[in-house]
Formats: C-alpha cells, structure tokens, sequence
C-alpha cells in the first residue's frame, strides 16, 4: 500500500536519473564550477525575471536555512519566524548552534502578517533597554507554511513593504514552493518572491530531485562572500554539478511546475474525500499536505501510512496526508476508496 | 583531454547509478530509516569486525569533520592537527564555527606521530594556568593525508596508545581511505582503524560514490545522541536512502576495494613516468595523489589539469596529480605519452 | 529625591569598601588562587552545609548564566525557561551565542512548575522525530523571579524530583537569593537550594557587593573543567580577590542576611502604602519588588524614579519599585508621603 | 618578600579607591549611563584627540577582545595575530568560542610587521579556492607585545597603511598601553593609536585599577550595535559607573600617565641589575616585563617571585619579572641586592 507519510519518499524524477546517467563520465570543476551549474543558474534567474540575483546551490533546507542565516546577522541580531516554522521547531537547534535567536510568534494559522511584524517592530524600539534584548532583523516565513497554508501576493506584498519600513531582511523558505505555486488559488510568481523578497530558496528535494535547494538572493549585503559561508557550514557539495543537472532538468522546460501540478491535483482529490466523509481540517490547505482531523478509530485504519500531527482532544487527532511529484493515480483510488469504507 | 585535478571530476560508478534507478519508485522512510541504510550498516560494521559500532552516513567531508568534533568536545576542548589537515586549511573555519579552536601543529611529512601528541600533552599539563589555554581533547589524522601520505600499522597503533593514555579521542578522516587502502606497502584495515580509533570515517564522494560519508563510531561517548548533532549541522539527508543505497553498493561484493586499486594503479605509473622523467617529489606517495615537482615551463605544459600545489622557489612548483576509480587506460596512455614529450 | 529604579543604584555596602581598602597592598596571585577567594568559599560552603560543592566567583548575572549553561549542555541541547525568565529576555541572546535555545514557556506566574516540567518531558519523548527538535536539558528558574516570585521548599522540591526523574539538571538564577531568603513566608535557605539543585548562584551585584556573583556546583558533570569554561567566555577577574574579599565580607557575620531584611522592610511599607492607595499589583510580591498598577496620571508622579514594566491596557501600566540594602529610611518616608499625595 | 609575577597583584591606586568611597551612595542609573561614565569618555576622546570615537567600558582584557572581535567580523573571517598573541595562546579558546579562527603566525619577536600582513593578503588573493579557507579580515597586536616589545610610530603607520590597502581592521590591544607609552624610546601617543588603527583599548586592570578596560573605535562598522555585542558577551556591568570613576580618575590629571612611569623606572632598574650580573634576555625590553635568562640554580632563588616564562634548554630559562605603578622602592632595592646576592 502506497505511503502518504512525506513528500520525499521516493527517489528522484526520471528525467533527473536520465540526465545524471547520461553525463556521468563528463569531467568537470568541483563545488559547482561547472556549466551545468551555470545553465541551471541561469534558467533560475530567468524564470524569476532576476538577472542581477545570485543563485546558489545546496543540499537540504535545514543546511540552507541556517546557511542564509549565518550570512544575514550580526551576532545579536534573531529572527522572526512563527512558532510553528520549520527553524523553530525542526532543526534541532541549527539556528541557536550558529548562535542567532529564533524569536517566535504563535500565528492564528502558521502564517505571520505585516501587522504582526510591524507590532513587533514597535515594541522592539520603545523598549528602553533594546540593547539587553535580541534585535530583530530578518522575518522568516515559509511559503507554502508547514502547514499547508499559502501566502497570497498581497500579503507578501505588505510583508515585504513592512520589512523595508523597518530594516528587516525578508527571507522565505520554499522547500514546497513548487507546490505552493502550483496550489488553488494562487496569485504569486518565482518573479514575485524576487522582487518581495531579500532571499528564498527553491525546493529541490520534496519536488522531484534527489536533493537540492536552491537559493534566490538579491540582496548584495546577504550574497557578499556567501561561497565562504557555505563551505564553513559544511554545505559545499564536492560534485556540485549534481546539484546544477538536476535544477538544469527541473528548469529545462517547465518540468518543475508540471510535477507540482501533478501534486496538487492528487491532494485535491484527497480532501475532496475527507470533506465528502464529514471530517473537519486543522487549516484550509490548497496545497499538497492535508490535515483531516480523525479520530482514533478512523485514524487506526491509515496508521503508518499518514503522518500523526497534533492531538486535537476529545480522542480526535489532526493528521498529514501529503502527496507529490511521485503520487500515483493508482495510490490515489486506493486511498479514495479506503476513505469511503473507513470514513464515511 | 583528461583531467588529474582531483578525485571527483566525475559522477558515480555505473553500479550506483543502476542501483539508484532500480530503487528509484520504492517509497522508504525518511531520514535514513529505511531498509538500504540498514543493510549498508550491516555491511560496513561486519567490514570493520565491529558489531556494536555505530554507523552514520552524511554527505561530505567537511560536513562530517564538523559534526563528528561538536559531538565529541566540550567548548573548551581542541582538536589537535597537522598543519596541513583538512580541518586546519580548508574548511572556512568550520571548526571554529562551532567553537573549537584546531591546535596545528608543523610536521616534516603532513603526519602526526605518537612522539608529537605526547609532547603536546606534556606541555599542556605542566602549564602552570592550563585553564587559560585551549584543552587538547581530540587527535585528527587523515588517513591518508592531503599529501598522499600514509600511516602504517605500527603508526596508528603507537597513536591510538597515546591517545588512551593522554585521554584523547583519535578521530581519523578517511576521504581517501579507499585509495590509502589499496596503496603499496599497506598494512592496515577497516577492522585496524575501527579498532585503533573512536571514530574515522569511510570516504564515498572519493571513491566511486555521487557523495557520502559513512562515519564509524566505537566509542560511545561520540555516538550518544549522534543523530541530532547531525542534524543540527545541516547534515541529515531528507532522502537518506541515497547514502544507504550507494555504500551498499560500494560494500556488497567488495566493489570499493576494487575501484580504489585502479586509481592506486595508475597513480604508480604516473609516479614511474614522472621518475623516469627525473623528477623529483613533494613527498614520496604511494596513494591517488602524486606531487611531482616541476619547472614553470614543465608546469605549463599540463596547466589546468592537474592542480598548483605549492611554490618550491627557484621557479619550481609542487603540482598533484590525481587519479581515481575513474581514470581510464586511455587517459593515462596519453598522459605517459604527454610526460614523456614535454619533461624527458 | 531617591530612585527605586533598581536594585543597583549605589555602590557597595560600606564594610566592603573598608575591607577593599585594607587589603589593597596585599600581594596575592591573580585569578582568584588566593586567600579571600579560599575564605569566602568556606564560608559560603558552610553556609550551604556542602562540604563538597565546588563554588566559583563571576562578575555578573548575564555572564554567570551564559557560563553555567555552556558547562551544562551538549551543543543539541536546550534550557527549559519562564517566558520571563532573564535568560529569555534580557540578556541580548547570549545563551543562543554560545549555542543553545531557550525553551520559553508561558506562565501564569513567573514560575516554572513541576507539572509544566513533566508536560515538555512527556512530550519531547513522545516525539517521534525527537532528533530533529531541541533536547531540554536543563530546567532554569529565578529564585526569587523576574517579577518579585518566590518558590516554595515544596514547590522547589518537587522541581528537583522532577528534573531528577527526566535527567535533567535544575539551575536557579540567584540574582536576587538575598532578597528572596529574607522575604515574608520563605521556607527556604541557601542548603536546601544547595540541596535541590545541580547548581545556583548567589547573588552580589543587587545584594550590596560593588559587583559579583558566587556560583555553587554540586554535580559534578558541571564543574568538571568549569575554570576553563570561564575563561573562555572572559568571565575570570585577574585581581579575581576582589570577589573573594566581597563574599568573604557578605558571609562573615551574617551580613548578607542582615542588608537583604532591609530591602524588605523597605518593600513592605511600599506594598503597603499602594495597598492602602487602592492600588493592584501585577503579582503579589513579598520580595524586594512591588508592581503596583498604575493610571497614568498616577505614573507621571514618579516617572524617572521607578521602572515602567508593562502596558495593562486601559491607560494603565505596572511599574517596578525596587528597594535593596541601600535604601534608607529617609527614602522610604518621602515615597510614602508622595503615594498618599498623588494616588490617594 | 615583594612579588614580581605580574602587573595585577595589588587592588588599585588609592585614589581610585578614595574616589569609590566618596562617590558610594550617589545613585546612578545603571549600566553605564551615569555622569562618570560620560566624563570619563570624554576625558579619553581628548587624550585621543577623536572627538568622533565611541568609548566603552569593559571589564577584563580576554572579555575585551572577544568582543571586539564578534563585533568586526563576519562568520568567516579571521583575525590575524602573532603566534604569542593574547588571544591565540591565553584565552582558553574565547575568540573560537565565538566562531572566528586565529590566523597565528610565527614572529620573531613577538610583533607583526607590515611587510608580514603583506604577505598575508598576497598568499590569500592569489589562492584559487579562497573561499575554501578563513578569510583575513583583522590584524590584531599588542601593544606592547606579551613579551614587552613596543610597536613605534613607524611600525605602526606601516601596519595601519597595509590594513587599509588590504581591507583588513587593525586592531590594538592595549592591555598594557600605560607601560608601553611610559617606555624609553616610546615615540606614540594614543593620539596616534586612535588615529592608526580602527579600534584600541586602554589597559585599566593592569595600570592602575581594580579592573576595567576603554574601548576606543574609530571604525563605525565595529561601533554599530556595540553596545548589544558587549550586553551579549556577558561584559555589560550593572554598575557600570564603577569603570567611569575609575577611568576618570586615571585620566583626570594625568594619573594613568605618572603611575605607569613608575613602573618602567622600576623595570629599567631590573633590567640593569640583570643585565650587570651578566644575564641575557629574551628579548630587549623597554617596557615594566623584563624577561632575563637565568640557570637552574640562579631561578631557584627567585622562584615564587617571578614567572617561569620559556625553557630555553641547556638548563636555562627565561623567566619573567614584571612592574606596576604599585612596585615601591623597598621591594626593588631588596631585589636589586637579591640580584647581586644570587646571580653577581
């Protein structure tokens, strides 16, 4: 039976294994100084109408958050994230180990708003000893959330207004953007997040390659020197051309958005099911992970194969039903089909 | 033409590609619970006739180094190096940044001898404020080394003595540990380092792997809660089943012992030409690296495939050579045919 | 007129400058190896009935926190804290620079609990990815708090047992012990925090030192190697006897005891008088800080000479009276004078 | 018997501690932001003749530099210092601690020279792979060395023009600075040091007062947020008027000046008598650390009183004698007849 656990539960997509089999024995430069590193490079700054940005590559978002990070503050400065975004909660500490405080705020629905940054803002210069607290100075949000919820273009749009106002680097984490881009009801761009953002990444590893992420930045004080940063931070890939074919391929020719497409339709159909069998969601996703709350008995049937998210009290519990690049049409029916008999 | 610029020029060994292929549409657990990780575990430990070691894989070296030396100090503890090695030079200060200064010391041969860590420990605890100096804790040696130099069994064993008696950790980086394995006139093993050290690593991304590291741990006291320093340090591979797959690859039916003995066997016939040549060397190698020492215009003549080392004066240049499981027959006729032609 | 801003306002109690002067021409070994820090750390040692706690002296409470906690913990590892606790807030994310995330829970009170501690136990280890999140490690709590709390002996025992059966060590922030061990309804000493902790520190700066804090260890896993933890984070006095002839003052006769009782006679009358005035406080305090709640007319009356500690909606505001050793009686007449005048 | 181990073995000048006393129960708003802090800053500005620098108030010299230099550097940038620098051999691993890597170097005599620095900046721009090392970005000397070797303006001027050329920040640590200025042959004033370098700190502890150190930039860069890096560190004093009073009452008439003289007239007198008795030195110092070549036997007499510095072999060693302003003429006609006595 198929596994709705992750979105990285397979390996890679076909293309990705053709184009690494197919230039195996070329001989190239290390650590990314390679044409396919350029190409991929290139197709990346065009697909976000960036030609000035920088574009880096690296292995995994944990790696790429506290990368970015490093290469953004001074040693007193945090940053902002929600309580619930992934640097909080998910990295054992990547963040504090590099010594910046995560300075988290809990969110009606993992999302931060340019409200709450402004009010944190506010506080943070009436205060009348700023100097014996951590100074804000980067806003972290994740798009899609770790949730499932999406920011739309005028939240961004105010985010990074408000950001500006008050010197706060904006930073967005988008290990799922694929799948958020791809999502019902989206209005925003890979060229939008350039233009509202100060640095995101592009999620490679949950959206159809081995791994790799690949991060977007446009402004200079955070890409100075940032080949130094990653290396220190043990993020340098030896072969870096493995990370440039497979963002080469993604990029090629629109592949990146079709597998996404593909995610989204296959999530759709599942909440479409647990909406048609009665079940209440943790949060109105749109994009590949659903979060039907079940109880304990409707849970027992999908055990093991759904990821356990929250207790939700009264013996009901939130689940993760996540879908990707990878998700059959086959293992889609059969989930379909359990839920009716399991569910409702 | 062929390049000798380092050992990962290329891809993977086909056998790798196959078996990433093959498993391509298996869904797995994350985070290297799966099956593959298992086995290659399996496969490793019973290759280092150490049962209850623990066995990690991460994805590079300078990732590995990082991780393995948080585990192991307290943040006043040191590690004490070559000048030469890795950690030392060309790691961005890795080490440093996760607060550990690297205690370098000169060496004739980029080896540290028994005799140099027990004088190191001597001058530490007959100092008068010994709190006010970095506390050595830890050796580092790369088996072999930067320079192609290699420990023998009488080496390791005088060091792995020394260090339990000063109550050092000895920690060998083994990114060519394949190559240093199959070089004329080793006396050691898998086993040997697994018994001698707390903990080594066995180099992939040099030896036939796309990337990987498996990390060996015998002594507990490293191990405990590996897994979330690993994590912490932006090393935990969301599709971990990449690192299981490969070295089981490389350790089912010996395929890493093999692949290294071609790089070893063409790395002789470098050195035999560059002898016949009248060459002098850095070093006297019997690994994948070879350092012949050239003149400018010798130098040109092979200028951006093999790579600069150091400055010898006398307008004279120590330049390496490279080979690996990939070098071919062809490439290394032409490159005898080019030694021949250009330097005597 | 006096300030109640803070509980530094003034120098040293006045034997502490006798005692400064008449053994400035003594010559002694830096670094504390000498006769008064010997002395005083009998005597604290004594006054603990901990014959075997190692004690250590330290300039200042961000610099004693920092220290303790990078002896304490693993680089993974996090420290369980108040939201208001001093080490969340106020010290400019020193414990994050040295590598470890504060785990900030709410609290209705300022006050850690057992249950509370037992809660984050019982959920970190049903966590079924607990390598990818902060290990708590340690419980801190402020003894007395932030916002004039006190614990209890049954509520600080019950601390101890629960961090005993989570394995996690138990810290109490003495800034302020004096104040605490001399307020209304104490039922504790400086042996039972000797007793229920792993380590503690007793508090100068704010109880009549010119500066200084004396930290007593009774685990050992946190004193091993603690001198080298303090040198590294620049925490080791050269002339170190400074600490040692104020501590050795503090400690002799009972003075510590003696000028703590003052600061909460003086508090008392002040609670008294905003009582008596109709006021509410933010907490009831029976410590050396009152917060009275304020409108803001009534602030304007003592702007500049109490802290404003929090907005209450309403047009009101708590502040923050602070007595210490220092405050005399002539001070205290003039405050009470001015409460009835201005408030009622 | 008077001891001359070092130049911190007394409390302070006695006006200092009279100043204290007086100055006792003023109350002061606290960290600093009190009257003597501001006077004391702008009697440093005029000796300094940088009406534009920032003055900070620290306590100790280690705390100092880890301050200062996690407040110049990014991540991955280092901090260029002589192989005997303070921070590379005495600071127990304070500046790794923060992240950054000592890049130490071998000297002569203790001082970097321009040509040396030079050197430095060559070796690192013309290395093909930068970005895989530590990236130079700090020139840190003492002045005067640890070895008592004083920098002229020469040297200086040399130094403060290639780190403009090359980018880097030079930086003085001034432990000693009193010694140093009060020095035969001594041509710079600290007029000059604030002039020539980015940022310098002028020794309290070790001329004078009971602790303390001013911080003086002239590099806004390194200003910025100073004061959160100082609170972060652990270095920001709750009684931060102690280190104003003290520093104004050194720099109010010339104090710190006519102090440190004594000591140089007193070390001249050493070095003389050593000097008669036929000793060699370690180096040929001008400033109060006076580090004669004595025999086993010769040592014996004075050993207790003076410091075991360097084994010079064949049965000899260095060993350290130190001035201060507190050294009386009694304890030196005593030693200078010890020294006839014992040696010739």
């Amino acid at each position: 039976m198929s596994l709705f656990l992750c979105d990285y539960a397979e390996g890679a997509h076909p293309a990705i294994l053709k184009k690494l089999a197919e230039t195996n024995f070329e001989q190239t430069y290390g650590y990314g100084n390679d044409e396919h590193c350029r190409r991929a490079k290139e197709l990346i700054k065009a697909e976000c109408e960036a030609p000035d940005a920088a574009v880096y590559f690296l292995v995994g978002g944990t790696q790429t958050n506290m990368t970015v990070i490093a290469a953004a503050l001074r040693p007193h400065q945090g940053v902002i994230s929600a309580a619930t975004g992934h640097i909080n909660v998910h990295e054992s500490g990547a963040i504090e180990h590099s010594g910046h405080k995560v300075l988290a705020y809990p969110t009606p629905d993992s999302k931060l708003s340019a409200e709450m940054v402004q009010a944190i803002y506010d506080e943070d210069i009436s205060n009348g000893t700023r100097s014996h607290t951590v100074q804000p100075k980067m806003v972290y949000i994740s798009v899609p959330t770790e949730q499932g919820a999406m920011y739309d273009l005028a939240e961004l749009t105010a985010l990074s207004e408000v950001c500006k106002r008050c010197g706060y680097y904006l930073y967005a984490d988008g290990a799922r953007i694929g799948y958020g881009l791809a999502s019902e009801g989206c209005d925003i761009t890979l060229s939008d997040l350039a233009r509202l953002t100060d640095v995101f990444y592009i999620g490679g590893t949950k959206v159809g390659a081995l791994f790799g992420e690949a991060v977007v930045i446009t402004n200079d004080k955070i890409s100075e020197d940032f080949d130094y940063i990653i290396k220190q931070n043990g993020g340098l890939l030896a072969k870096g051309r493995l990370l440039g074919i497979q963002f080469e391929t993604l990029f090629e020719n629109g592949l990146y958005y079709e597998i996404s497409k593909n995610a989204i339709t296959m999530a759709m159909r599942i909440k479409k099911a647990f909406k048609q069998a009665g079940c209440d969601f943790l949060i109105d996703s749109n994009t590949n992970q659903q979060f039907p709350i079940l109880t304990k008995a409707q849970y027992s049937a999908f055990e093991g194969r759904c990821e356990f998210w929250a207790d939700m009290g009264e013996g009901r519990a939130a689940v993760r039903f996540c879908t990707s690049w990878a998700t059959t049409e086959e293992a889609l029916c059969e989930l379909e089909a359990q839920i009716k008999e399991y569910i409702g």
